[in-house]
């Protein structure tokens, strides 16, 4: 596996895998790897000749009050996993060479951006759509693949690479999971034991959520109530949010059908953690 | 020459092109070409395999008192001169094709697109490079090319080229005027005689502006005075803007040096005008 620093070493190889007709992968990342990253790595391996993994904390999608600092990071830990899940290449730019002084453009995708943790993060995804074009500028992927658990942060995604007409597929895979049920995360790192226990309230709320919903209930309000229940009861947990909506456009729903997402944001002590689940009724 | 309406047949095109090794050069305008135009093709031709020419009429860089219904179009023209320039594409795709229902996607260059005609045109520049960067997705061009004329539009392509790691080569050319100096515009076929004969004078007021610079003027704001006076004095002109500014930031400065750009802007009758010139003192 290479180690690559430098945004022009990355291009100047991703330019020599085109011509060499090498199809690239790329999972885009802000390391402190976890088998959710993993999962998407040996997937990549699977489809494409090369398999790129970039490990960038993006200064530019956290908002000044927000973890940048205390962020997770651990390189060697970082590029053992991923050379063990087959990576071929390990990139990881400095903040100077992303975004050098005089930086100026930002891509903003206008709707599903706006609600759900765009409402409670203003300048959040506006942040990561502009890193992930960056990194696709560099990278050129073929394929890039992205967890089920950042949900609205594939859907943008998705309607960039389709309203910029990008030759990129974009594929998401699903969240991986704790054995308890908890969702892979490399902010999971910031929590207490305690914390820990109190943390599996989302996927409980999700599990309690299909349950209703296998059982006949589409009433929104009602199931968003249920859910609520359970995460209330849990001392150091306080929601963000708690929404149905549409899985393309985002917007909120007020009756539950195929193609519903119901996502959830909530704070476990400081650390705030997401889940969501794609309803079948 | 190739006549080509759609996204995807002209982006399946470009696929072939790189898979074939062959170089793309790219013309991006909003058609009714002028020699200016056919300037940016004939050297395009020189450089590169194959020559794109878009003629899409940008609907998202006008506001909604400018002159979008009215903005000059003429197809057939227009093919016929692309072909005797060389061109070897001529791709004009539909608005609904270019911006589909539930569009969402804008990119902003902060900084050099919030001054001069930025200031005067809010959103006028999130249009241009929304849309440019959508061309270069579906041509993926080695080397696009720009008139000088639209000074602030390229310096903010190029800035977004830079900042986004696009690997696309900015090639910017000369001015091409008229006889008697008037800066070639689609916008030019607006004028009436009277109205024509005073647009001379923003070519006319850059001259003034160079002769000063000649002969040791360095006082951008006694220069901006003696240009108004030279515009003020035809009865169909009304400035919008006169600005000495830095060619690379676009910052307006006191004192000009190399690398200076006077830039101005015109309302001749209902007709706005730009123009410019690169300072050497």
């Amino acid at each position: 596996m290479k180690l690559i620093d430098s945004i022009q070493r990355m291009a100047m190889l991703s330019k020599i895998l085109k011509k060499e007709s090498k199809t690239v992968g790329f999972v885009p990342t802000m390391g402190y790897l976890h088998d959710g990253h993993l999962s998407l790595i040996k997937t990549a391996k699977q489809h494409t000749d090369i398999v790129v993994v970039s490990i960038f904390v993006n200064p530019k999608q956290f908002s000044p009050d927000e973890d940048l600092a205390s962020y997770p990071r651990d390189i060697k830990r970082d590029e053992e996993m991923a050379r063990l899940a087959g990576a071929d290449v390990l990139f990881n730019p400095s903040v100077e060479d992303m975004y050098p002084e005089g930086y100026a453009t930002y891509v903003d995708v206008k709707g599903p951006a706006d609600t759900l943790c765009g409402k409670m993060r203003p300048g959040h995804f506006r942040g990561v759509a502009t890193v992930v074009i960056k990194l696709f500028g560099i990278v050129k992927p073929d394929i890039a693949y992205f967890g089920q658990k950042d949900a609205q942060q594939s859907i943008i995604i998705r309607k960039m690479v389709e309203d910029l007409n990008m030759d990129i597929y974009i594929k998401v895979l699903p969240t991986v999971r704790e054995k308890d049920g908890l969702a892979m995360s490399s902010r999971n790192t910031y929590l207490s034991e305690k914390e820990r226990m109190d943390a599996l309230c989302l996927n409980q709320a999700l599990e309690k959520c299909e349950e209703a919903v296998k059982s006949g209930e589409r009433d929104a309000v009602k199931i968003i109530k249920m859910m609520e229940k359970i995460i209330k009861a849990k001392p150091t947990a306080r929601i963000d949010y708690i929404e149905a909506v549409d899985m393309k456009t985002l917007r909120a729903v007020s009756t539950v059908s195929g193609g519903t997402l119901m996502a959830l944001a909530v704070f476990i002590g400081k650390t705030r953690l997401i889940d969501n689940a794609i309803l079948n009724p």
